[in-house]
C-alpha cells in the first residue's frame, strides 16, 4: 500500500474505533511515514495512535516528530508513561525534549528512571544547542583495548540491540580513553583469535562535545564515515555522531545559510509550522536594515534633483541600472557565500577569483550595455545611449566585485559570510549605483 | 600530524624527489585529505603521487578527486594503467569518468578489462547523468532467498573485500528479482540455523534506476538508510545508492538551488574551478531577461513622467519603496523555495499559508510606512508622509504575496520553483510597485 492508502486506512479504522484495524495498519507505516502523517493530526490523534504502539516503536516514531509536537505530546503523558518513554528513545533524541520540559517535570521524571539512563540524561542535556554535544548519542559500541577478535564479537552482539551503530566499534583504554576504531566489516574478516589492537585504525577523527556540530556533518561527508566519535579534553570518548544526524545537520545548515541569503533570520524548525508573529520578527530586522540603507540611494538621487527635474528620462533607466547592479552582485555573493559554505573556495583563492570576476564582470557589463543602449537611443538620442551603456559597464562591475569581495570580508573579520546577503549587496550596489549614473550622465550632458 | 603538517612533508619529500619519505608521508593522509591536495596541485605531480600508491588506494583517492581533474590525469596515463584503475573503483565513479573519455579511448580500455567488469562498464556508463541509476554501484551484498543465516554470514565474508557495504544485505530470488533486505546487525543477531526468509523485512524502499538522482537522497534521508535498493521493471536488483553518495547528491541538490536562487545557471562543479566563459555563459542569461523585465519598471515610470517633473521629491522615495517590495518578495519566496524543497511545505498548505502571510505582511507594511512616514514628513510634509506610508503598506504586501505565490504557481505548472529567485520576485515587485506608488501619489496630490 503506498502512504496515502494507509494514511486513509489509519483514518477510517480511527474513525470507526476499530482497535484491531488501528493496530494492523500502524505496524504497515515506515516509522517516518507513520511520524509524517501524525505531523498533520492534533495531539489527541497523535497520543492515540501511540498508545497502540510497542514501546520501542512508540519511541523510534516519537523521535521522527518535529520537537514542538513532541513537547505539545508529552506534556499530555503521565509521568511514568513519559520516563518509560524517554528510556526508550535516542540518547540524543530524549536529551533535546528533556530540555523543553518545566524543571518540576524534568526532576519528578528524572526520579522514576534507572541511575545509568538518569545520568545519561543529565550529562547529555548539559551541552548547548548547537553544539556537537547536543546532537551526539551515548549508544555506541566499545570493546576494551587487548580484546581478541572473538571477545569484540561477542561483545557486538551484546550491545548490539541498545546501540545506535555496531558498524563502527570504538577501541577504549583503562581510562575510557580512545585508542582506535574498528569496522565490523574487518572485524568478520578477521581471524577470531587475532588481538584488536593489531587490527585497528589508529589514525582517528575526533570532534570535541563544544564544537559547531556543523563540523560533525563535514567530517561525516568528506571523510565518508558512518559516524564520528566525539572525546574529551583527556580523550576520553563521550558519544558519537552517526551518518543519519549528519544529513539532518546538513540539510539544517542549508536552510540556514539559504534563509541568510534571502536576508531572513535563523528560523530554527519547520516554516509551515512557525507562527505569524516568530517569522514577523525573523523578517522585519532586516526589512527595517535595508529600508534606512537605501536612504543612502534616496539621498543619491536628492543630490542630482536639479537633474532629474531637467532630464526626466533619466529616470526611466533608473530601474534597469540599478536593478542590473543588484542583480550582477546578487549572483557574486550568493557563488561566493556557498563556494565558502562548502569549503569549495578558500581564503587563499582571493586572488584568483577576484581577477576572474573582474574579467567576467567586464563582459557581462559590455553585454548588457550593449542591450541597453539600444533602447537608450531610441528614447533619447545619442548622449542618452552613451550615458546608459558607460553606466551600465560601470554598475555591472561594481555590483559583481563588491558581491564577490563582501563575503570574504565577511569571513576575515570572523563573520559569517551568509551575511552577505543577495537584498544587502543589492541594496549597497544601488546606492552606489545611483551616483555611478547621475555621475556619468553629468558629466556627458556638461551640466 | 595535521593536514597543513602533511601537505608540507609531502611538498618538501616531492622536491627532494625523496621516495622513501612520499610513501612515507602519502600513506599517513587520510584518503580524503590526499585527494584534497592533489586538487591543488598539476597533472604531472598528481601522476607521481598516485604512482606511489598501492592500486586499491590509488583507485579510491582518484574517485575523490574532481571529475575535471580526473578527466585530465586519465588522459595522461597508459590504456593498461587506467584500464588497472578503471577495474579497482567504485562502479558508479568509474562510470562517471568513462563516459567523459573519448570513444577511441573507451573502445581500447574496455578491451583490456575482465568480462564481467566490462559488461557492469558498459552497463552503469548507459544512464543517463541525473539519474538514480548514474549515481548507483552494482557492488552490492546479495544472497539467495533460500539461505540460512549462516550461509549468508558466509557469503557475506566473500563478498566483503569488494562489496561498497555489507551491512545491508540484499535477499534474491531464482530470477534475481529483490524479495527482502537484511541488515548485518540483524544477521549477527540470529542464531545460524534459521531461515533469511524467516526474519528479512519484505516491506522494502525501492527506487527506478531512470528517477531522479535526488530522489534517491531524500529516501536515504527520509527513512535514516544505509543504502536504498534500485530495481528494474521486472523487479531485479540493479544496483544500490549508499548514504555517502547521498549526502553528496544532497550537497550539489542545495547547492543548486541556492544558485539558482541567486538567478545563475547551474554550474554542475565547482566554483572555484569553473572558467569565466562558463560562468559568464550561466550568470548573462538571467541578466538580461531581468533588465528587460526591469523595462515594464521604466515604462510604468515614464506613464508618470509629468507627476514626476512636478514633484521631483517622490523620486527620492523610489529606491525605498521598490527596494522594500523586492526584498520583502525575496524572504516570502526564499521561505516557500525552501520549503518546496525540503518538504516541509506540501501544495495542499497553500490557503494556509496565503492566509498567514497576508497578516504577516500587514504588520511588516505597517512597520515600514511608520519608520519611512517620519522621513517622508520630513522632507515633504504630510501628502508626501501619507502617499509614501500608503505606499509602503501596499508594496510590502503586493512583494509578499507575490513571493509566496510564485513558487506555488510554477510548482503547479509542473516547472522548478526554485525558478521564483529573489531577483525574479524582486524585479516583478518593482515594476508592480513603481505602479501603486504613482497611482497613490497621482490621487493624494490630486493631479
Amino acid at each position: 500500500m503506498t502512504y496515502a492508502d494507509l494514511a486513509n486506512a489509519l483514518r477510517s479504522a480511527m474513525a470507526k474505533q476499530d482497535t484491531v484495524a488501528i493496530e494492523n495498519t500502524v505496524t504497515e507505516f515506515q516509522p517516518a511515514d507513520l511520524a509524517e502523517f501524525l505531523r498533520h493530526e492534533s495531539t489527541e490523534v497523535c497520543l492515540k495512535v501511540l498508545a497502540h504502539l510497542e514501546l520501542t516503536e512508540r519511541a523510534e516514531i516519537f523521535g521522527y516528530l518535529p520537537m514542538s509536537l513532541q513537547f505539545q505530546i508529552a506534556e499530555e503523558m503521565t509521568i511514568e508513561g513519559l520516563a518509560q518513554l524517554l528510556s526508550s528513545m535516542e540518547s540524543d533524541e530524549r536529551a533535546d525534549l528533556f530540555n523543553m520540559m518545566s524543571e518540576e517535570r524534568q526532576t519528578s521524571v528524572l526520579k522514576r528512571m534507572a541511575k545509568e539512563e538518569r545520568e545519561d540524561l543529565r550529562r547529555m542535556a548539559s551541552y548547548a544547542e548547537g553544539t556537537v554535544g547536543a546532537i551526539m548519542t551515548s549508544n555506541y559500541c566499545s570493546v576494551p583495548e587487548h580484546s581478541s577478535v572473538e571477545q569484540a564479537l561477542e561483545r557486538v552482539r551484546k550491545t548490539a540491540p541498545d546501540a545506535e551503530t555496531i558498524y563502527q566499534i570504538y577501541v577504549l583504554d583503562l581510562q575510557h580513553r580512545l585508542v582506535g576504531t574498528i569496522s565490523l566489516r574487518e572485524l568478520i574478516l578477521t581471524k577470531p583469535s587475532a588481538a584488536i589492537s593489531s587490527i585497528m585504525t589508529t589514525e582517528l577523527i575526533t570532534l570535541g562535545p563544544n564544537e559547531e556540530q556543523e563540523n560533525a556533518a563535514k567530517s561525516i561527508s568528506r571523510y565518508d564515515l558512518l559516524a564520528v566519535p566525539v572525546v574529551d579534553e583527556q580523550a576520553r570518548l563521550v558519544g558519537i555522531v552517526t551518518y543519519d544526524d549528519a544529513m539532518d545537520i546538513a540539510e539544517a545548515e542549508a536552510t540556514e545559510d539559504i534563509l541568510k541569503g534571502g536576508s531572513i533570520g535563523d528560523l530554527e524548525g519547520s516554516f509551515r509550522d512557525a507562527s505569524g508573529f516568530t517569522l514577523y520578527k525573523k523578517r522585519i530586522f532586516w526589512l527595517l536594515l535595508l529600508v534606512f540603507a537605501n536612504i543612502f540611494t534616496a539621498a543619491g538621487i536628492s543630490i542630482y534633483e536639479d537633474t532629474i527635474a531637467k532630464y526626466a528620462v533619466l529616470v526611466f533607466f533608473m530601474p534597469l541600472l540599478i536593478g542590473s547592479a543588484g542583480n550582477a552582485g546578487s549572483q557574486a555573493s550568493t557563488l561566493m557565500v556557498r563556494g565558502l559554505g562548502t569549503g569549495d573556495v578558500q581564503m587563499s583563492d582571493w586572488f584568483k577569483l577576484f581577477s576572474r570576476e573582474l574579467a567576467i564582470a567586464l563582459a557581462l557589463g559590455c553585454t548588457m550595455a550593449l542591450a541597453v543602449s539600444m533602447i537608450g537611443a531610441f528614447r533619447g538620442g545619442a548622449d542618452i545611449a552613451l550615458i546608459v551603456a558607460l553606466s551600465m559597464v560601470a554598475v555591472v562591475m561594481m555590483g559583481s566585485l563588491l558581491g564577490l569581495s563582501l563575503p570574504f570580508v565577511l569571513k576575515k573579520a570572523g563573520l559569517d559570510p551568509a551575511t552577505a546577503s543577495a537584498p544587502l549587496v543589492a541594496t549597497i550596489a544601488d546606492a552606489a549605483g545611483i551616483l555611478v549614473y547621475f555621475a556619468i550622465a553629468t558629466a556627458v550632458l556638461g551640466l
